[in-house]
């Protein structure tokens, strides 16, 4: 907070000249002072991937500090690179756009959060673009360099297992407490479980580790085949991109959803994990002997079903359909 | 056109899902049926710029369509590039906002735009984002290799020549004209130049080619050091930014203006060729020699003064300052 005297002070008070300036803290290198910035590729392959939030859709301040929101978009990011096998994060560029009554200190906790969330995952600020808007707004270009493992959505077979690297339906519950608007009876939760919905929402965790340990464990009999996306948009979603992508047929079990302890027995509860979103973990259709490996080294990850040939849906292993009796979805539109 | 049955068809009619899937049409590779796209470095440095463009600040749909708005959106961030050095261009990536309410017609028509775009400088559309908000917004970030040209603004040196790569107003002058708010008396213009300023307005050009000139024609006996950017935020900010980041003084010629054709020979409108902005000229500092070849193999450049040793700053060729009377800067906040 090199420069932040005054927490009052308005963009408009600053000018985009200085705001620019002040930004410059949060860069070792970059656009601010270039028309561009420069990445040295290491003669390797990147990967990039852009995501835009906007306030009221993606984030909102009854439920989230500034650093937190500037911590998640690129964890965000993150995910969506880990979920395509990066071997390093290279860095961010950030579009941030906000009306001109939008006091410095809000974007300075933003890129606070942003540094926060590059200094645990790697990567740095390459640099981006400041405009005044009559809505908050960030969108943030995350590149990495691609590593060894091909991880596409269409790279799932009949037989690969589905396994998944954490437990879904913590980010939407702690959502849902935040807004007191409780879609569930959350009554008989504890505070352990209420403070880690909240934090999974908040502070969200990208799958790095998930995928180091994915790519170490890997058996020397199987190729470098996998297919994988994060779940930023429902477990649910996220296995249906995969048989989309394949033409698979997913067929998950109903007795073994990736839930998180204390979580309540019942159907209600089942459908915050599957349709919860924001989760940011990897779902991942690998062969058996991969798959297993995987679980071995990663406690946390789960087998939640398996692929087969067939018409590209998802539905249970028995053989029904999976039904959704709410409306908890969540779509941009 | 492909899917564009129905130009009344709004946003929230198709969901996201359909949205994204009618942007695959535009795209070759990308981010829409994997988390990212991939991009192939040929071992070479990249250079990476993101650009945000908010309705209302920086288009409205009273003096640009929808394919105006998105030829430009690409040509923003290749003129940085190009301001850079850029080699080849590698493609972009597009985060699109815009209410629920808005025609798939206008984002059909904002890709067709950035498409014409690609197809005109290279690149392809590597993926992006899209959400629904209050106003619509385009964030690109834009990504090429890095040629041999070391081109940065702290590359100036005292003795170098400031050449400019065509004429500066233009686009201030087409806003003015398409607006009917006119800042200058614009009487005595043939409708030629009126039909040019339009179009710099609506369509700018990249300055890719003038990009290209400036390396075929260096002479072998200068390095390759030069300052550069592109004149988007005017003119005289251009010099500026050189000025500070190199740490000289640009003494400008003010009997030698990058004025276009038939433009007006008073004050007034040298301001517009100062600071109106959206010129996307290069605009660089750099030897005598290679000035002179640039100048040679150009016909539209035009040296507009010289940097010396001194205080980082612009001022006149007879050492008076660089007055502003009227408001025409451009400020984002």
């Amino acid at each position: 907070m090199l420069n932040n005297k005054n927490d009052n002070e308005k963009l408009s008070d600053l000018g985009e000249e200085r705001i620019l300036q002040r930004l410059k803290q949060y860069m070792e290198v970059g656009q601010i002072d270039d028309d561009t910035a420069v990445i040295q590729t290491k003669a390797k392959d990147l990967i990039i991937n852009t995501d835009i939030l906007i306030e009221d859709i993606h984030f909102n301040e009854t439920t989230s500090t500034p650093k937190n929101i500037g911590w998640k978009a690129v964890a965000v990011n993150v995910a969506d690179l880990a979920a395509s096998g990066v071997e390093e994060i290279i860095g961010i560029t950030v579009g941030l756009a906000a009306p001109p009554s939008t006091s410095w200190h809000w974007v300075d906790n933003i890129y606070q959060g942003i540094q926060a969330a590059l200094n645990e995952y790697g990567g740095k600020l390459l640099g981006g673009d400041c405009s005044s808007s009559k809505q908050r707004m960030l969108s943030i270009t995350a590149i990495g360099i691609k590593g060894k493992v091909n991880l596409h959505r269409s790279n799932a077979k009949p037989g690969d297992l589905i396994v998944v690297s954490g437990p879904h339906g913590l980010s939407r519950l702690g959502l849902s407490l935040l807004l007191s608007n409780n879609i569930k009876d959350t009554s008989q939760l504890s505070d352990s479980v209420k403070l880690k919905a909240i934090k999974a929402h908040q502070e969200p965790q990208a799958p790095v580790i998930a995928l180091q340990k994915l790519i170490q464990c890997k058996p020397k009999t199987v190729p470098w085949r996998a297919a994988a996306t994060d779940s930023s948009d429902g477990l649910l979603n996220a296995v249906k991109c995969i048989c989309k992508s394949s033409n698979c047929t997913a067929l998950l079990d109903q007795t073994n959803l990736p839930i998180s302890n204390e979580w309540p027995n019942n159907k209600n509860w089942d459908e915050l994990c599957l349709h919860g979103g924001e989760d940011f973990e990897l779902v991942v259709s690998l062969p058996a002997i991969w798959a297993k490996a995987w679980l071995g080294s990663l406690p946390e990850s789960k087998v939640i079903g398996k692929m087969s040939a067939g018409y590209p849906e998802a539905i249970w292993s028995n053989g029904k359909k999976i039904k959704t009796s709410s409306k908890i979805e969540f779509e941009h539109f």
